[in-house]
């Protein structure tokens, strides 16, 4: 099996880009990737996208992005896996690279969910449950979402309040993160008056709807090197599912995919969770955050909140989290989030994250969780500098 | 680079299944495929899937049916890549075999067609043309192929009836295939009656709207035999595209992705297309049929369709094509028609196609489309017995 490095890296801005195609946004992205691997051509484009077809029309993205891209002939197709899609995407990439099939693979994440109304998007989001069984119920992922936290606060005893430091520390880093969503302090003042959206879960607790496109060059590790003198290494990559509804999970707040998905990566890559210099998780609540942080073995069951209170999780803390901002203030284009996470895992690792630049960041990991836990996707990156 | 055959097949009539869900069909035949190959777990899954999201409101396919099937826990995703879905989830789990990060695979395409009205399948599936180019303009799948007849026509001066013997060879071998959705003979003069829905295509140069499921189980080759006395090796897998809308290609009539992909996998295969016994060609109308043979090498321009009414594509011909009724006869679920291929071209290298058995087949080649030709996906298999 080759090693499989990442040479190159590209983002947009998250916004509500009203006035570009999903096709522009993902251009822009790869472009921006090129560039940064300093090469004009891939053999094959793996996409993340989840909503395309219900919100704009268009499946097919595969080839529409390789043709758009000048890039027609090469291998292309779309990978989904709800909110997880853009990891996967970097899995099936990473499978290419290291089976030896592929040479340079480009891993692209793009999604527009602004083209439609919000009661809409919110409706697509919801085919990531299960239809037939929560759906058709009336549950969104918001309400999902609310009964996970009204039942952790049950549980073990805290207040909404206590979780008020992940969005704190989110939109603190999106400060500098001149492709964050938002640029707006939050305080904890702030988060406990925010509007109530499904009791606990209130407007700041949710990451936005948005648009965006993030993009990695992979290249055989072995020569890597010769491409980028700053490559990345995917030390890890481990995908691992649980029952889709949240009702036919014995424990629904532990997170059983996560905790299976780490635990492959920690053992594949010969680590602990120790060993990590920082974690760009999966924020799309705040309660997904804190039950995140206990299933990968950061924190006991019922202690994942106390991290965030105790200021573990800042910049300079334990294990920061979410240090470009994370799904809360960078943003979550649901599709292309995976793949914004290990963009900006690979800027840490190459020292290249401006003013969020962690000292001697060697070791991070990214999790990117689908619908409400059913596919989680860890990846494990090194710096090779 | 591990080599990769597959230990087992199955799959369910392909029908109007208007009493059972997609999950159900999915699961009928993943368990056919597991007691086939005699095994009762696999390390992943990849899901080849179009239209679930805008038909049934169900995206996470990966996941749910990693649930239904009892197997959470497992990696699980899904492939798109219009038409050709099935065939890109079997080329994943190809790399994933290969590159040594899964030993068993299962691979399943499912599609759920009958689930909304006519009119809504035909919106649906013109998501796979472009459109900003092409459907904005109205065009559908059933148009875009008619101007593809019509040129190729105009351009070579045949006249529709001399397409009949695709359609009158698919419904004949489809007589003998209990999963076929028609069992019906058709005569020339039949063809030539049948209705007109956008001329030159009538109601018999296309395949039908419909759902099926069909599954395969990997391993890796060297103990392939370990497990099922007769495996079948995967001795080439590629994947090419061409631009998404088929006013952006210099020659229409080409199949330019065709070609690409099946000359890849001669390469890699290290044969001729005179060394193959037989072609699983994605016929899902008549002059697909006719560029198909035309593309991967078996006719020169304009000739394709001679080979049809010179008979050369019969059970008893120099090619025999459809073997087991092809789109036209045995159907096209679309996202699992490219794993219906390939399951009937390994009954074939088995010896298990029946009354169609050809007699010493060893090497056959399936060939999937997505769209007009943006992706099209070619696989060569060979008998291990």
């Amino acid at each position: 099996m080759r090693k499989v490095a990442i040479i190159g890296v590209g983002q947009t801005p998250v916004s509500e880009h009203w006035d570009t195609s999903l096709r522009h946004l993902a251009l822009e992205a790869a472009l921006n990737a090129l560039q940064d691997a300093n090469i004009g051509r891939v053999d094959s484009i793996y996409v993340g996208n989840m909503l395309s077809g219900e919100i704009t029309g268009q499946s097919h993205l595969g080839a529409q992005i390789a043709d758009f891209l000048g890039m027609s002939g090469v291998e292309a197709m779309k990978i989904e896996a709800a909110c997880a899609s853009g990891s996967a995407a970097l899995r099936v990439g990473t499978l290419a690279v290291a089976s030896g099939m592929s040479d340079i693979v480009m891993v692209i994440g793009v999604e527009k969910m602004t083209d439609t109304s919000g009661q809409e998007t919110t409706a697509a989001l919801a085919m990531a449950a299960d239809g037939e069984y929560e759906v058709s119920q009336g549950v969104s992922f918001v309400a999902l979402n609310a009964l996970l936290m009204r039942r952790y606060m049950h549980e073990y005893g805290w207040e909404r309040e206590a979780f008020a430091n992940f969005v704190v520390n989110a939109h603190a880093n999106a400060m500098n993160n001149p492709n964050a969503m938002f640029h707006s302090k939050v305080t904890p003042e702030a988060y406990a008056r925010a509007t109530m959206i499904a009791t606990p879960v209130g407007l700041l607790d949710a990451s936005p709807v948005c648009d965006g496109a993030a993009a990695v060059i992979l290249a055989p590790e072995e020569y890597a090197k010769t491409l980028n003198p700053v490559p990345v290494r995917i030390r890890a990559s481990a995908v691992a599912t649980d029952a889709i509804a949240v009702h036919d999970r014995p424990d629904p707040l532990a997170l059983e995919a996560a905790r299976l998905s780490s635990h492959r990566a920690y053992e594949a890559a010969g680590i602990k969770p120790s060993d990590l210099d920082f974690f760009e998780l999966h924020d799309a609540f705040t309660i997904m955050a804190t039950l995140s942080l206990e299933a990968n073995g950061f924190a006991e069951r019922g202690k994942g909140v106390q991290m965030a209170l105790d200021g573990d999780i800042t910049l300079d803390g334990k294990l920061p989290v979410c240090t470009m901002g994370g799904l809360k203030a960078r943003g979550h284009p649901v599709g292309a989030t995976g793949l914004y996470q290990i963009v900006e895992a690979a800027l840490q690792l190459r020292g290249l994250a401006g003013k969020n630049q962690l000292p001697n960041a060697r070791l991070g990991m990214t999790q990117n969780i689908g619908g409400s836990g059913a596919t989680i996707i860890t990846h494990i990156l090194e710096s090779m500098s």
